[in-house]
């Protein structure tokens, strides 16, 4: 009876955004995480030298987001961790990635027909991990429409904002570049959710949160699919974006094909790729020799 | 009435101590801090590569010494982001100097007379700061100096003491200085003011607070104004500190001078200068060149 | 009367664990501590040129457990700073160590005997440390082990795990290593430690707790004595480690030894040591040559 009063969209969104995540959704979130780590240039070194630094990177991979905004909201950053069947799940995850005997729970994982569809679970978590921020950030601070944001940001973008403390962690530093200064597409698709869904609570946009969620979800999740599918590092927004910055700050339009041709004296020389959107064939080849 | 009231110095001291800072004198403050964000070389081709990057490091300039004394009391670095008024004051004094059309609103703050007026105001900011930094320490500390002196000095610093990490969400890395080690005058200035007011608050000074945080202020905003009219980055205190440094810490006398001609190994060769102390002409030549 | 009842071990192992550790223990931590200080290459430099900087690195050696933690659990980091008295002591014996006439106190102190009992005594403090850390965590998240762990953990490390950024207030950058990646013998068995007295306080554990205070000081003290009289940077967990490392991670057998042979990629040639595991020796010469 449930699935047929789904049938009805506000109903259908509303039983999506009640939902629970834990265990599938989140397992998805955890697997597809820790394979970004493994795609990481000398993660798998750390691994052997170093389990402790690995487990803790492979933390800060999956739970990132809770840190940074218990952080932003001035509660322990520790406080996730109390859930220990999620640590324990996560934990699991890490060690068959970077242990499992003849490498067989990565290459089930990084099979692109079963990533694709882990990928797009992610995407599920991340939407109501941004959804929550802003919640949980409008619950402390009624009127703070920029903490709102801030805090949905920090929950959608998790360990990527602080890449460059993480890499200092398994011995790497590039401060050349950090996800702020080059934002990744699920980076900014972030700040434009926490954007939206801060209009949502403050009865700004009309239109119910479980649809937005919904909505965001859908567009989220096909994005994802779409570009890891085509092993792309572009954006959807990068037209919009450029015309945008281009009236509003001056940018240089044509965006990132210009940027190759003329590189800005602040970026090195040497492609220094953002996390999420090193082109899948490239990492694969990456990870496969670091084994 | 109030006027003629004021005219008896004790009460015009408490007068100006209870004057509120919104929206003038903290106008003053953003404006001063984001000019010198600009002068920050790099700060511009930033501003057109990664607006929220440069947005963010205009907030670190405007709101950094809230940041770091909310992070000192263990409370949410973001809770001044409530005060929606403030960020949005700072955004558009961020706009203007930055994305102006013809640069106009940049030359007019950043010409001299009009600079030196707002100089001296945001002093008075810092003064405020400062003595507001120390009184809220005492209050969740009721005996706790330590903490006050460390509350009120990072209330008056502010971005400076986290400049290193400021210049890393620019993509700049320059570990072998910190405004610790190299301190410059506002920054020494905030020490001494934390030290002062927290024995003030400690019932070790006979004066009333009032009076201190005018002194403190007439101290504070002459020497910023003499010094930025004179292009110089010296500081008034060189020479009793210089003994001091001497007798108690064994510091070679002479300070800076002898310091450039026997550089400490760990100075490296290219004279990396701190934030607030380089010479304005420079800075100017720099931030010109930079458009 | 009390110690005539000490005689019987379990009574001893109470009064043992409710012994005062002020002053005398906390003395001898901060001596200790601060002389590791000394012993870091540049830190008598700083000492000259910046004594709030070199002030600050003493802080963050003797403070940096209680300072880690509070971080952790979400409270003040300057929360410890309320005892005066501790804050006093701990300056005092930085200022001897620093600037005392002739550097008396520090060869005083750095006398191997004199030392080898300052190192037990300073084990007696940590033990106590990991215990209240893990404790405290008890007390705040209930099922929380992780938290346990992680708080009693960087209750007895220290300033060890922040070596890096305690290292940039003094103007030295080493992203490379840090104490995660290649963890010294105190970080080590904090790790241990921690680990127990979580199990003990989750009941898991037959064992009292001021028994495990005991054993775990009388283990730490010896081993922490016999290897500074040896000038050792070995480890007794060696052996263990390596075929536990080697069955569940996969891990090279032989350890640090094949490690010099063939570095990885991540570890640069020149040879840099982790803070409490450099010989005595080399220290020693170290701190005498940047008198």
């Amino acid at each position: 009876m449930e699935v047929l009063a789904a049938l009805n969209l506000g109903d259908f969104a509303q039983v999506f955004s009640k939902m629970g995540m834990f265990p599938v959704f989140d397992l998805a979130y955890y697997i597809v995480s820790i394979l970004y780590l493994k795609y990481e240039p000398g993660s798998v070194e750390v691994s052997r030298r170093s389990p402790v630094a690995s487990w803790l990177c492979a933390m800060l991979y999956c739970f990132g987001s809770y840190i940074l905004a218990d952080i932003m909201l001035g509660t322990s950053p520790l406080d996730y961790f109390q859930y220990n069947s999620h640590i324990l799940l996560a934990s699991a995850v890490w060690y068959l990635i970077f242990y499992c005997p003849l490498n067989l729970f990565y290459k089930c994982v990084a099979f692109l027909p079963v990533k694709l569809v882990l990928v797009a679970l992610k995407e599920v978590v991340r939407t109501r991990k941004i959804a929550a921020g802003v919640h949980h950030a409008h619950h402390a601070y009624h009127h703070g429409v920029f903490i709102m944001v801030i805090v949905g940001y920090v929950k959608g973008s998790g360990v990527a904002l602080i890449s460059n403390f993480e890499q200092l962690l398994r011995g790497v530093w590039r401060p050349d570049t950090n996800e702020i200064l080059n934002m990744s597409f699920p980076t900014k698709a972030s700040l434009y959710g926490a954007i939206l869904f801060t209009l949502q609570e403050a009865h700004w946009l009309p239109v119910s949160k479980s649809t937005l969620i919904l909505i965001f979800t859908l567009f989220m999740a096909t994005s994802k699919v779409v570009l890891t599918a085509r092993h792309s590092h572009g954006s959807p927004f990068a037209l919009i974006e450029s015309w945008v910055c281009h009236l509003l700050f001056g940018s240089p339009l044509g965006g990132s094909e210009e940027e190759h041709q003329h590189p800005p004296a602040a970026v090195p020389s040497s492609p220094v790729k953002t996390r999420e959107d090193v082109g899948e064939g490239t990492r694969k080849r990456k990870a496969k020799k670091a084994e």
